[in-house]
């Protein structure tokens, strides 16, 4: 018997390719786990304690549904933001999120720009709705803000992704320019602001909640996978213009947010000294991987996020035998994907006892390139 | 400033509606919870004690993502189902499973099938690709085999969606009979056959793995929200021959499950003592559901599920005024949507307590009907 022959055009055109491999695929390949998980920007700085508390409390209700409304969640963001609650909707992670925005305005042919480089999860979206992804290198390792918007003008584009602060470089653009260039697209064009990483970001990064919130053609993006520390949950939630935000609901799977994921993300919400320690904590970890990397005469590049991403002094077959080297010795990281960022490798901050492994081992993959 | 003009055309036309409205929200408009939750069809039962263990374990570890891959789930399941692993991928539940189908195959006026008042998700799911949704009424209160044959032949349908057991009457088909309509459908239609409520139907209801394995045109779908008790964890799988299996890969979230939902669903795969011990109480909890409707002079319907439903004797109106009737009293059902299936409603099989309260309640509101 053949395959089924009715799949869309779309679907059957698309590559299986994924936008990350996990982890874990790589520790079944090496046959033994990392000794050091500093590749996915996760928290290992763990979420807090209240927050592991109120899992436990909750899991025995683990046979109910989550509220399909998020309503407790979302009153509680509404009010942290200082933002009616109808302006906000919580989703299965930002991945989960960007999904549904590129379901909502993107078509086969529809112009989306990106950074060339930055995050593949929302390339991997607008591939998958048909989208005409176009690219826009970076400058000086920050998103160009002045090249997007040329590129938003010239490719009459649907959508432009920012993200403030950036991934894979850990660079920022002062809230003041994200502003500026809100308000330079035209309105039609929708500015997906990505803030995953925006609790670590120093002050002035940020845009105030109501410099962009009456903007139709302006979606933010945060979550509790990164600063909150809660990754493996799936919580993340969009903020906008109420009737923007509202065509989330059309389409989003009402009961796609789990339970504990409701209760935990309450919880870490509630618990900003929890959030503000981790902050701290951060920042002293990203001084320490700086302080590795110059030790080793790599550059590290000024981050506002929970990683250092760090020149490695060569090209892109640098970098990769360095990661390589790394990986193979226990430390799991990660590298931007594309030149010139490629240079580069990228290390998540992480409690000491991991970095110190890191610190370790980089000698002996740098001695072993010689 | 207007709104943004660029959502795809599609997007604009979907209305807001909701598949489902939540008991919390019910909860709120009420002031005060509800003393029953039997109308979810969740599972009172709880998940296994194991489970809920597996889930404090991991919770520590919720700042890390859970595998994209899902390996150590799909290897359970593909040995307890004696499925290459490859035939088999992990969800967000059924309901995010099922959107990712139909994205796979709907488009604008794409024909797709199902019985007039079955599962409003899938309905939802469809209409959101655009799919030209065409429904057959049940008979006898099972869904119509014949009927819906006949309606992918004339409409030359590229899905056609069947629930056995059924959703929402409880009923059910033999094995044989599902075998035998898949095997009569072209291999140009998808059968979606959703076996939510698989592991309370009696034997020879559930066709083999290997009946159906190698269609291409068969795809099955399970999920850990019901005899295992995890509704609020978001775990479904689909299973089916490989090549079409594969599709899922190209569009899904792949960080889309959550790490506690691993964990649990892993824990509550390997406790197959407990599922039996939950079987057995649905069981006897179907039995006295029915018994309670009888004493009130209600008809209950035979059910394969974890629910019963039950014809009140008359109409809409009448099975409408009883559930407003048990929800305004503090027990909370839901009923089909459609006729004739509304003169029905739909109590969850659950622990004593709760139907000890809906045999208290059920009376009073009948009596007020008088």
């Amino acid at each position: 018997m053949t395959a089924f022959p009715r799949f869309t055009a779309l679907a059957e055109s698309l590559p299986p390719t994924v936008p990350f491999v996990g982890p874990e695929t790589q520790e079944r390949a090496r046959g033994e786990v990392f000794d050091a998980r500093l590749g996915a920007n996760e928290s290992g700085f763990g979420p807090s304690p209240s927050v592991i508390a109120a899992i436990a409390r909750e899991a025995p209700l683990s046979w109910r549904y989550g509220d399909p409304e998020n309503h407790d969640l979302r009153m509680a963001l509404g009010a942290h933001l200082e933002l009616s609650p109808e302006c906000l909707v919580v989703g299965e992670g930002i991945d989960g999120l960007l999904g549904l925005l590129a379901r909502l305005i993107v078509e086969p042919g529809t112009p989306v720009i990106t950074s060339l480089g930055a995050y593949p999860t929302f390339n991997f979206h607008v591939a998958g709705f048909g989208g005409k992804l176009v690219t826009v290198p970076y400058r000086d390792d920050r998103e160009d803000l002045d090249g997007l918007l040329d590129a938003v003008m010239r490719e009459n584009a649907a959508i432009v992704y920012l993200s403030n602060p950036d991934n894979p470089m850990g660079t920022w653009h002062p809230a003041t320019d994200i502003v500026a260039f809100a308000k330079s697209l035209p309105e039609t064009t929708m500015l997906v602001l990505d803030e995953a990483y925006g609790e670590t970001a120093p002050a002035g990064a940020i845009p105030a909640i109501d410099a962009l919130s009456s903007m139709p053609n302006v979606l933010r993006f945060r979550t509790f996978s990164k600063a909150y520390g809660l990754a493996g949950q799936r919580v993340g939630y969009v903020f906008g213009e109420a009737e923007t935000v509202s065509r989330f609901h059309r389409v989003r799977n009402h009961f796609g947010v789990n339970r504990l994921g409701q209760a935990a993300s309450l919880a870490a919400l509630e618990d900003q000294a929890w959030l503000q320690s981790v902050i701290a904590r951060v920042a002293a970890a990203r001084d320490r991987i700086a302080d590795i990397a110059r030790a080793n005469g790599l550059a590290p590049i000024a981050s506002a996020t929970n990683f250092v991403t760090m020149d490695c002094g060569g090209d892109g077959a640098r970098a990769k035998a360095i990661l390589d080297g790394l990986v193979s010795r226990g430390v799991f990281i990660r590298m931007p994907g594309v030149a010139p960022l490629n240079r580069c490798i990228r290390v998540s901050a992480a409690p000491e006892a991991e970095l110190a492994i890191f610190e370790q081992r980089l000698p002996d993959v740098l001695a072993a390139l010689m």
